[in-house]
């Protein structure tokens, strides 16, 4: 057990929600663009802090990739303050009744949105999600408990000590931040017991991560385990927007959960796609392939598919394909394997449109277009701070409207039940 | 460990979900209506099985009002039948697309509302609930798991056994519906652990299972813990409202959970209001009272209020009163004491009125109208299956729009990212 007390941060964190849940958009974007400023004004002390997390990275041999996630320089300390910056122009949806309707009584009843109220975020290694995810979470009026990873832990805390200031300054509770010092395990396995204060609580990272948050909360979790995009190349596909999506969502960043990782082509296109797919792959990227039997004489090194690859989130130049027989195939196999994040279909069948729409129901579905627009910016919700893949409360890219709820209003004029 | 196989049970209903999930509103319609309609024809056999439960619930002693609960008449199942005929009438929110936005490289991006999935009910002995909660999953293409009390078994198994013959009649997969015949308390240990399969869990009854749910569940949970309402009665209160709206909300029925448990009064309108209430509640039902030590002159044979009387939710003709010296205490005494179902505000001031709409985030927040509103068909939802009092995925009465969630769909004609 730590000496940390974590009941206590989360009862202060319940009290300034309170504080945040009232600040009107002006304050919160006044709010925001001090935080801003200060953040950048603050540049060299937090990326001497952040050198205190790389050397102990380096000391401690975290790979090449996880040190670069972890560095701030002087550029990326100004991306966080631009990041900030433009949630400021995000609007923000606390308050709002989007429909009062009259009951027969006269009563008008609408729904009104509210922050949640306390959010806790448990992440690895990225300084800037601590300065975003607290920017956004102040945007929705909630406040916030942030418990990034042990190798950034300098840096937390630097930003974290910038925040502060700057909301005391402001007149308001510092508590509306809060970043957890301690970075050891049985700190989370306390904050996944504070049900009475905290009222969700979002992992990010991997899925070890996420499969212990969603198995040890008593407090509702937003989870997003990984991302299996399928791409559906129907009979009536146009062949060049087929290629030109597989390629974009393949190579374009295969690091990312929208891109895609399995490809279903179907039998009576595949003769004319599958040669100028093998090609564009190549040429792109030199994707390696892992193709079922109808379709690996096509690629050159191709290995043959194995159930492993139908599950399989390579994140990398890496995809598995498979023929399939039938538009009712397409759908099953996405159904069997699906990750719920998004899967797109290329056709110029208006009907096999809406079918596909309406029978598969990941987060995203898409028709024509690459995955890679499966993100809450693309997408028109501004700055995310993640995506959900379990459908409850949040389904797909999750912007500042994830981050509140709705209370009815009632506005009567002094009606009683009969 | 019990020998039923709940994992089986879940399996096939999450199969079952795929084909619930795309039904028409017509092929819907057209089951519930055959639904209704089996049930009222095998009223005899359903009544008769519920004899069994009432003859094995007299044994073990349940309390009258208990047996009263679990009773069937020829009434009680028309009754059933015709609450399933109310959901026919509802609006399905399946398959609608609110708005459609289109994005600046044309693509356009909308959220479309589907079914869940699959649905578990876990409540306590009332087989309504059963034919009732398994028409509104069905209405909102969820397949559903039903979990009610051992009291009640036979009566849910005939009621079971009634729905499962005319899902088939109609050419469906009867696993849409699905009554777990083991009663005992590790088939809900193991529910709670299928969350590959059941995307939600909501219990109705008592505190203890709504507890235990909670604490044990790796499925997203809706709960809705109890109702302490606050009745609070502004300076400038209309007083022959405030008088109407208090013994409405707290003698209309004591046992609902939106009956109000607490009053507050503004010090400056105490001394005309309190003798008014006073009269009143003595009149309609002799309230017994809990008072604080400015009201408690007023009342007749009334208690010193505890502290304990603020946090309880009598369900009886009892009511916690407390003398408050401005708006803001009124409003720490709720924020302090809520169980975040409903509160109302009595004032003719409109600043106040939106002042208490805004700093009050309880689930129903009203101004000038009884607490006894508080319930989905009152403010329109029609049917309700529940309240929730936590404020992920649905906050309030929750109707069918509850058991749905969006999926982000997206028209392109070629679009790829940049």
């Amino acid at each position: 057990m730590s000496a940390f007390n974590m009941a206590a941060m989360a009862a202060q964190a319940k009290k300034a929600s309170r504080v945040a849940a009232q600040l009107t958009t002006i304050e919160k974007n006044t709010l925001l663009h001090a935080i801003a400023d200060s953040i950048e004004k603050n540049s060299e002390s937090i990326i001497s802090e952040n050198s205190k997390d790389i050397d102990s990275g380096r000391e401690k041999g975290l790979s090449e990739a996880m040190l670069d996630r972890l560095l701030l320089t002087t550029q990326r300390v100004k991306d966080i303050s631009s990041a900030i910056r433009e949630i400021i122009a995000l609007a923000d949806p606390v308050g709002n009744i989007a429909n009062l309707a009259l009951r027969p009584n006269g009563m008008q009843v609408g729904k009104m949105r509210i922050p949640l109220g306390v959010i806790s975020m448990i992440y690895e290694a990225r300084p800037n999600v601590t300065a975003e995810s607290a920017a956004l979470c102040i945007k929705s009026g909630n406040a916030v408990i942030l418990r990034g990873g042990s190798e950034a832990i300098h840096s937390n805390l630097a930003l974290a000590n910038c925040l502060h200031q700057v909301i005391e300054q402001q007149g308001f509770d510092k508590n509306i931040v809060s970043v957890i010092p301690d970075t050891s395990r049985d700190v989370i396995e306390q904050l996944l017991k504070q049900k009475e204060t905290i009222d969700l609580v979002i992992p990010r990272g991997g899925e070890g991560l996420i499969r212990y948050v969603t198995e040890n909360s008593q407090i509702p979790v937003i989870q997003h385990f990984k991302g299996v995009c399928h791409l559906f190349i129907d009979k009536s596909a146009d062949l060049t927007k087929a290629v030109n999506i597989l390629v974009n969502g393949k190579t374009q960043k295969p690091s990312a959960c929208n891109a895609f990782e399995t490809l279903l082509v179907h039998q009576d296109i595949s003769e004319q796609f599958l040669p100028l797919a093998a090609k564009a792959l190549a040429e792109a990227a030199q994707v390696k392939v892992h193709a079922c039997e109808n379709s690996i004489s096509y690629f050159d090194g191709g290995q043959l598919a194995t159930a492993d690859d139908y599950h399989a989130e390579y994140l990398a130049q890496e995809i598995a394909i498979k023929v399939v027989n039938s538009f009712e195939s397409a759908v099953s196999h996405i159904n069997e394997y699906t990750s719920d994040h998004t899967e797109v279909i290329v056709t110029q069948d208006v009907s096999r449109s809406q079918r596909f729409i309406r029978q598969i129901n990941s987060s995203v579905v898409m028709v024509n277009a690459s995955s890679r627009f499966s993100d809450g910016n693309q997408l028109g919700l501004g700055s995310e701070i993640g995506i959900s893949t379990s459908k409850l409360h949040a389904y797909g890219p999750m912007g500042l409207e994830a981050l509140t709820t709705e209370k009815f209003v009632v506005y009567g004029d002094g009606q009683i039940r009969e």
